[in-house]
């Protein structure tokens, strides 16, 4: 499947990251259209001791052209503004095809 | 799930990486006594345009407890000596839990 990941530094307030990731920003997230699948990834580490990563999003779609359309919609502009504005600071995207290794 | 995600920057001369990572690595990689699962994503983009990051492996565990047993193990020494040879200057490792979002 295509995934669009959105990977986010530690936040200095992690509390009021997670509050407002999980009850806003992830909401808002799930209803953009065609998105079929969301995984979530809390970083507690590294082989070498903390992260400099706290959380890892990976939104699921059935191919390229479905996220393309997906993100034409006003659903998905309303997410991209929300997560720049909570956490443009912290966020890198890239997106890519899963297969199995 | 439980799992370690190995990032790698773009390399310099992707053909040769993807030869040493598929044919050489992965092998050893799957090698590792527990590890349930691999999803590899090549990285083709960002909604920004190029992304610095080329390939993302995920391995997944029963539980941290899991990883931590077989990371004692030599299959996974022999894996990790091997992929800080050939990406140690391109690969950022971080590890949590997986959650649906």
């Amino acid at each position: 499947m295509f995934k669009m990941v959105a990977l986010f530094k530690k936040p200095e307030d992690t509390q009021s990251f997670d509050e407002y990731y999980f009850n806003t920003h992830i909401p808002l997230t799930q209803k953009i259209p065609g998105l079929q699948d969301v995984k979530i990834t809390k970083i507690t580490g590294s082989p070498m001791g903390e992260s400099e990563y706290y959380l890892m999003c990976e939104m699921f779609y059935e191919s390229k052209q479905a996220f393309k359309e997906a993100s034409k919609t006003d659903e998905s502009k309303a997410s991209g503004k929300d997560v720049m504005k909570f956490a443009g600071n912290l966020v890198t995207f890239f997106f890519g095809e899963e297969h199995n290794g």
